[in-house]
């Protein structure tokens, strides 16, 4: 029999198809949502449906974007010559809120991971490839450092230092504020490989 | 500046807004539903829609449902005579699923709870006293064991004890497979309390 109304049914199913939503949590939003006013129910699945519709990739960096060009790739006084590899756009946010970077960005969408069928093909990276004929001064590569994001690196790594281009890649190395004994051995061997002269 | 565009923006906003969500899982869920087929980002924005628009309280025990009569009260073989008094539709729910109870329910939609303003006008306790008007034999109340769920189950049962009505609580003690080490010290007092012989 079912417990509830075929409606909370159908919508704790497409709530928990999404990531990191279980089915608990997806019954306590079915019921939250049921208990909003109309209007901001449909608000809230409009601008779902409006975001979908209008938002795609960046024509410079791919990151995603509402317009032609992000405001990002258009605000004056970024140095165009300088450009950032991360896998995805909430990385780039990250790196954004530093407010310490004032290249422009490339966006991959994605990384190299032959164990789930994604090639170098399937990722940013020809694009990459065509921005570097451009001019270019340095390519820094922020993807993750996970054996995937690494992968990826070096890969990229390789076909940009074959065509002449600088390439850097960021720091690996004990975070700030982090207590030592719950560091992992591989950090903890890349930051004393890391390390540097005071 | 914003970082992403308006649309990712608002999507966030409105995602974050939601229960258990923060500003990291909203920003997570709002890359993912863009990434979405648009079809299918447009099935979830209107089941979400529909479920608010359909769904409404069972005219009988308050539940939530999609007809007048909730699957429950219009099975036959429920023992309508018993009425096990519930907090909200997910903790029915979860009565429900141990299969063990041919009772009917009556849900509150909350608790007596003074400090954020929820009287006992505000939830269904009323519509409990006329319910109990006609033909019942048993009320168990089984709101949750927080201060305001007992607070409202010794409201609601000095009222029916007024009118005549045995009234019963579910047993409180040592939940099944519990580490006793690991349990409060109120739940071993009140697990003592509610011995039984053997």
């Amino acid at each position: 029999m079912e417990l509830y109304s075929g409606y909370i049914n159908k919508l704790v199913d497409e709530l928990a198809a999404l990531p990191g939503i279980g089915n608990k949590s997806a019954q306590r939003l079915a019921f939250h949502i049921i208990g909003m006013p109309q209007d901001k129910v449909n608000r809230l699945a409009n601008v779902m449906m409006e975001a979908k519709a209008n938002v795609r990739y960046c024509s410079q960096c791919f990151t995603l974007t509402d317009s032609d060009v992000c405001p990002i790739c258009s605000k004056p006084g970024r140095n165009h010559r300088l450009i950032m590899v991360v896998e995805n756009s909430r990385d780039l946010a990250a790196y954004e809120k530093t407010g310490k970077y004032d290249g422009v960005y490339h966006v991959l969408h994605g990384a190299i991971s032959p164990m789930i069928g994604i090639g170098p093909a399937d990722i940013k990276i020809k694009e990459l490839l065509d921005r570097c004929k451009g001019d270019v001064e340095e390519v820094i590569l922020a993807t993750n450092s996970s054996l995937e994001g690494e992968s990826t690196a070096m890969y990229i790594s390789k076909l940009l230092k074959a065509a002449g281009i600088k390439v850097t890649k960021i720091a690996s190395g004990v975070p700030v504020g982090g207590d030592l004994e719950y560091i992992d051995e591989v950090t903890l061997s890349r930051a004393l490989d890391g390390r540097v002269e005071l």
